[in-house]
């Protein structure tokens, strides 16, 4: 039996080639004292992991050339010389593009499967969902009665984002790509509007379906979006930055908000949040995400693609819009 | 006797050229019940003058083609129909670029010219002030030991923010353009540091003088600076976008911040910021100025160039540098 490991070879430049990493197979390895095994079933697949390629600082180290690449993902464990974790609890933490991972417990956490599927806890009840949790409350300071705009509205962090703007009285519009996406957003999830980047004219979309402005926009893309959402600001407005996926794959330098002095004319803010830092309050929040699921409030949806060999084109489907929901990779 | 008064007659492309603007003269206005005419002695000239000139939709509406260009000033009443308002008063307000202003009581206010200079009212215990101090303690939220940059820093903002920095226990970096500004800084404001933008790279100079990073950024000008600027933040810092004075000419689009995602990496925010919200506490912050003056700990210096006559040349120095602190038109 080996272990299929995903190893980070090169840089890449714009959108990473097949050859950015190489698949490697190695002993599956022994648990020594303090640590344990995991057989992964599921790797998280996020716009973020393109940022940590890079060799620029970021807000965590960038994935050193020879390693495994970094992922979040959920297994069995198969070993173990820690004394929390047993052999056959299920855990999720970062344990990589790999097929087994060696760890110790450091942020590794134990979970279960009764209440919620796998592919759940690295999605609405993961790194995306808390992002879009402590982003749009903490950050976005959403109340009742705000108009809301996010960005990548069908992913994994946007769609929860609206929802949980829905849930607490607000109105949301989502920004997606395709017909599909935005039908899903108004009929599945509850969204009061969608807008089709591909097929719309985005500015004369905004000006119709958030007539009065924007009192919060929930931004993953940058880009052109991020301009046009700034010209739509209202009073006081909140613009949470949570990523920027059409800008992540650039040759070129990252295209700056040319309509950033909305900010000073509507007194506006525009704040950077990364999810590491609620870590302290994950377990309230994936309680209250938790009761919200049951409830039927929040909807969660994974689009799975099976195969550690088809990790790459299944990457690029970060970037190419051809995916549904939060983006998984089964590996057993 | 006649009223020269300067009327905005076109919306300039780029840097404003003389015709933008005609020299009218009329007769000296009456006041009618609840109004009064104040003689001008000071016209402030601010570089937000230039944005009011543009159509497009801002935080005060377009000063109207055809109107007297808008304008703070500072002069004496020689006529009064209203009751709190003498003859022989001197007040300041909105008076705009004209030798006597009609006006009623709107946003006019007493001052006592026996504390302070009238340029001193139209300066750092004016507009400017009040934007440099409501700016960094409020939105700026500075706190001893912080590393504070600014920008525009010889200016009648940026002097001011910095001097209120120092005071509040900050390390104090200032960015102006030429030898002269920048011993200025140093050596008669205080400040720790100054960087000449004309003769330095900006960048290397950010790091040797900034070798820790930035806690909060004061904006004034945007462009290459704001750029450079957020690339060297600190965690949860604050930039306050105060102005763009580089970008208000601009005949091509407004450069957006290409590093705005250092927000992101570094959990920082950005704010915009307009001094006329802050109305409500001019009064406790001018007596708080007005003792750090007498204390000699906040000094101000104003550029006062003479004559209606010469409005265009002087309000042009705004822009290309030539000047030393707050702009000042001196017209009686």
């Amino acid at each position: 039996m080996t272990n299929k490991q995903l190893i980070l070879r090169k840089r890449p430049i714009g959108l990473p080639e097949a050859d950015t990493w190489s698949l490697d197979e190695n002993p599956v390895p022994e648990p020594a004292e303090g640590q344990m095994v995991v057989r992964h079933h599921y790797i998280s697949l996020d716009p973020a992991m393109r940022g940590w390629m890079n060799e620029t600082r970021s807000y965590i180290p960038p994935i050193p050339l020879g390693d495994v690449m970094r992922a979040g993902s959920i297994g069995e464990v198969v070993a173990s010389k820690i004394d929390k974790f047993q052999v056959g609890d299920v855990v999720t933490g970062w344990g990589g593009v790999q097929e087994h991972c060696l760890t110790d417990e450091k942020n590794w956490y134990k979970v279960d499967t009764s209440l919620a599927p796998m592919p759940a806890y690295i999605g609405t009840l993961g790194m995306p969902g808390m992002t879009a949790y402590f982003g749009i409350l903490e950050v976005g300071k959403v109340k009742e009665g705000d108009v809301v705009l996010v960005s990548g509205a069908a992913g994994a962090v946007g769609s929860v984002v609206g929802q949980i703007a829905k849930i607490k009285g607000c109105t949301v519009v989502g920004i997606a790509g395709g017909p599909d996406k935005c039908k899903y957003l108004t009929e599945e999830l509850g969204f009061d509007a969608a807008i089709d980047y591909k097929n719309e004219n985005v500015a004369s979309a905004l000006k119709a379906r958030c007539p009065k402005g924007i009192d919060v926009y929930f931004d993953n893309v940058g880009g052109d979006i991020l301009d046009m959402a700034l010209a739509r600001l209202r009073m006081h407005a909140r613009v949470v930055i949570c990523g920027a996926i059409s800008q992540y794959n650039n040759t070129t330098p990252i295209k700056g908000p040319s309509n950033y002095l909305s900010l000073l004319v509507n007194r506006a803010t525009m704040q950077g949040m990364v999810v590491m830092d609620y870590a302290k309050d994950y377990s309230k929040a994936a309680m209250e995400m938790g009761m919200w699921m049951m409830q039927g409030k929040l909807k969660s949806r994974e689009d799975v693609y099976e195969g550690i060999e088809n990790f790459h084109e299944t990457f690029l489907r970060l970037f190419n819009g051809e995916k549904k929901g939060k983006l998984v990779l089964k590996v057993i």
